[in-house]
């Protein structure tokens, strides 16, 4: 039931009366929050976006929203894949953008205290100084915010080796809907008091709770020079030998990543150069760490003996250009039209597997689906391009028949994106009715009154 | 209110019938459920003690049990320190010990998935052949099960490098109080789908859910040779300055522990060598992977300058010398009287301040508190050695003084161990009262009627 106006207005009063020259309502301003990187509009702009300094600010806020009931919906930098930071009539955003500090950095205990608005790129620049990083890199770590990481549980290029969010956060401070404070986790390393709910909190896409501040796990800068390998091969089976018999043999490296022939592409016709005309499919692997010399002349032999053209070197600018080469991807893409990008993973062994659906999916649905790999852990992007602000009907059967692909295989919805408003329809499918009545009922433990960040993740 | 004696008859003729042959009733085989490691017991035998075979045998004793209102006590293999799998009458004791196959090992996926009942090390004879590796390792491995694991979030020596269970775990199978099959994490490395049920059931102490299969993350072999340090320092500061200083110059060891001077003089007594005459701590490090020799010999040095006197060593039964010198502790304060294993943890700047602390305790309630402590991670246990078989209130009454230390000293209540019966007063001490509330409605989703593991981690 719509709130009468005459109420919203009261609302906005007193949201300026707590956070004074902080409130916006100018509709032109309001109009980037019915976005974000998913392709996803709202339906029309928020009533109100708030912009907290401290957790004070976000607790005088939930308050006010608690007892009129209008929906919070929190926003890092609004680059999220999942349109879970969308917001539309009647919701009030809560931007993090301006809670942005280092509190504090410590050596000994390995962590830093933050604000959830900082950038991920900003943060590891300060903790190199401090010869530390903070693990999770996903592509959009310049333009992404640490609260965003931890709300998505975060992926990236270099979790085969270093892990997700998940392993990289200590503890959490976070806001209730009701305006509660709570503070899960630990400081500590370990500490297995009560439920996990620092764990639950990860990912939990802005549903449960708002993060307002974030102890981070840091880990020491890797020591030496990383070396970098680039293969091209003829076919995409030969690239899938390559990095399956990398991991059953039981190599780490810290990247490991593929690029299937449609992506070449793409990436040749963005660029306009002929690179590796005829390749089928790209590997990047990067090792670092005091055995990265060793590991990588092994991982490059594999590579060879499964038929890859492989470079392999430890000169900077050279690595540079061959991790670029993948970054790439998602731009050359991007430059072809709208994008949806999906994010099934599957089990290592059926990355093959997953790789022939999606082609047979193309040819039944008439679309070509691009698709890059992080292949150390079977996490795919099988990507849409088209032409328009919706996603064409014949996408979105594709894009269904992909997830259920992906469930079939033993795999997952989404490795690393989330659900938010996009993969929300199918859910269920995944965890079962079970699973997902449960997961409702822990949704209301939290937010009894569903105005945390409400349609997202359950439709 | 205690249910009648025939209905509680006639749950045990109903388990009969599901689960011929496997129901326990003999009050002499009963007893030993009655205790684990804790030094806790229950105020006597349970009602029955079951040994499913199958995850349909336990759904099927869930549903009388849930039917009736019964208790159940999940139990692994009882070597608990937190009093968690102790049961008392009218409580049915689900045993795990006949569902102990590993029903597959996968080279490429990196996983096994094992029943919970597989005792650790059982677990790792199998797995060492594959050349693979389940990296938590607590103290108790070779006699403690997965499923005990997983439902503590054990840590052990290793964790510093290689994280506790929670890192160590993909996905559970989990029978809910009512008889329902869940499946929570996911078969893949990366899977953001809903909330991470699979972290929230880790730890959670038999109380949420229970555990019947469990798919684990496994490890490579680490490559070549450990290399292992033993130091003695005059003084706990020292040794403290010591493994503080290796942990912020960003080295990190597989292993790093300290034991200080009491508990050195217990292990003297116990195998009447005089070791090290007059050294105030041992400080054991192993390094391991590609840069082991060149890590451990940073770390040798540090330990020197430190005032160390330092043995460094690659060949492996000097290398097990050193080890067992650490391991000798609980076997010679077991051998002295009961034990009372504290499990503390601390930031690790702050390990100093926590034995100075406990010094203090000694001294107000004249008790010694030999202290050994996982130093790269800040994980501390002050043991408590005492005549028969109940804890002495002075003990308690210091303990309780060094839980309030812990927290005050930004840690926590519990490292590895877990809350069960031992800790469950202090619980609201660290989580405070909204997030102890919130816990308990947690609960409740998972188990309205309060039949699984009742009266533990919550009074
Ligand atoms: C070019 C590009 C590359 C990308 N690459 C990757 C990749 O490699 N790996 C990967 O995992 N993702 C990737 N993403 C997706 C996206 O960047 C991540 O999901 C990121 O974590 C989102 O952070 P954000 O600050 O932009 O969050 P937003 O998009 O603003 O929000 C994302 C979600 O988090 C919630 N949220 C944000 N802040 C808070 C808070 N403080 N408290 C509670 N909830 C909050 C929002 O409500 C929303 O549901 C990519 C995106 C782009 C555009
Ligand atoms: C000598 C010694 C050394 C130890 N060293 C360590 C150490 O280094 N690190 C450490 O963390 N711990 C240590 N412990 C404690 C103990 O071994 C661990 O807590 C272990 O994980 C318990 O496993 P278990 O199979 O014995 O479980 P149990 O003691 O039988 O049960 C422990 C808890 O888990 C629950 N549980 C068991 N199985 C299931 C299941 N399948 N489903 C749901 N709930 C279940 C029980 O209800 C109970 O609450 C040590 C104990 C001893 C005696």
């Amino acid at each position: 039931m719509p709130m009468p106006l005459t109420e919203l207005s009261a609302v906005v009063e007193s949201l300026r009366t707590v956070l004074p020259g902080r409130v916006e309502t100018d509709p032109d301003l309001l109009a980037r929050y019915t976005t974000d990187r998913s392709g996803h509009r709202s339906s029309g702009g928020p009533l109100v976006a708030v912009h907290p300094h401290s957790i004070e600010d976000v607790q005088a806020v939930c308050r006010i929203a608690c007892a009129a009931r209008v929906p919070i919906v929190s926003r890092g930098a609004g680059t999220g894949l999942a349109g879970g930071a969308i917001a539309g009539p009647g919701e009030i955003v809560m931007s993090f953008r301006d809670m942005d500090q280092v509190l504090e950095v410590s050596e000994v205990n390995r962590l830093a205290v933050v604000q959830p608005g900082i950038l991920n790129g900003q943060l590891n620049a300060v903790l190199a100084e401090h010869g530390l990083w903070w693990a999770p890199d996903p592509a959009s770590k310049d333009i992404s915010t640490v609260g965003g990481n931890v709300a998505m549980n975060a992926g990236g290029l270099l979790c085969a080796k270093y892990g997700v969010t998940r392993e990289a956060v200590l503890a959490l401070k976070v806001v209730l809907a009701d305006g509660t404070l709570l503070s899960v986790g630990h400081r500590t390393v370990k500490g297995v008091t009560g439920y996990d709910l620092c764990a639950l909190m990860i990912g939990s896409e802005g549903t449960l709770g708002i993060i307002v501040e974030c102890t981070l796990k840091l880990q020491p800068l890797p020591a030496g020079d990383a070396v970098t390998i680039g293969a091209f091969f003829e076919t995409l089976d030969d690239a899938v030998s390559a990095v399956t018999e990398t991991t059953r043999r039981g190599h780490v490296p810290a990247i490991m990543e593929l690029m299937d022939r449609r992506t070449l592409d793409f990436v040749r016709q963005f660029t306009g150069q002929d690179i590796a005309p005829g390749a089928g499919a790209y590997v990047l692997v990067q090792c670092d760490g005091a055995s990265a010399a060793d590991t990588a002349e092994r991982i490059a032999a594999i590579a060879q003996s499964s038929g890859g053209t492989v470079e392999i070197t430890t000169d900077p600018d050279e690595s540079r250009r061959l991790v670029d080469f993948r970054r790439g991807a998602f731009p050359a893409l991007e430059a072809m039209g709208t994008l949806l990008v999906e994010d099934i993973a599957v089990p290592r062994d059926q990355m093959g597997a997953a790789f022939a659906a999606i082609r047979r999916i193309e040819d039944k649905h008439g679309v070509v689906i691009p698709t890059t790999c992080h292949a150390g852990d079977g996490n795919l992007h099988p990507t849409f391009v088209f032409t328009g602000d919706d996603v064409p009907e014949r996408v979105w059967d594709a894009a269904a028949e992909i997830f259920t692909t992906a469930l079939q295989l033993g795999g997952t919805l989404t490795g690393e994106h989330g659900i938010g408003l996009l993969k929300r329809r199918w859910l269920g499918d995944e965890l079962g009715d079970a699973q997902y009545d449960l997961q409702r009922r822990i949704k209301h433990v939290f937010d009894p009154d569903n105005i945390l960040n409400p349609g997202k993740v359950f439709a």
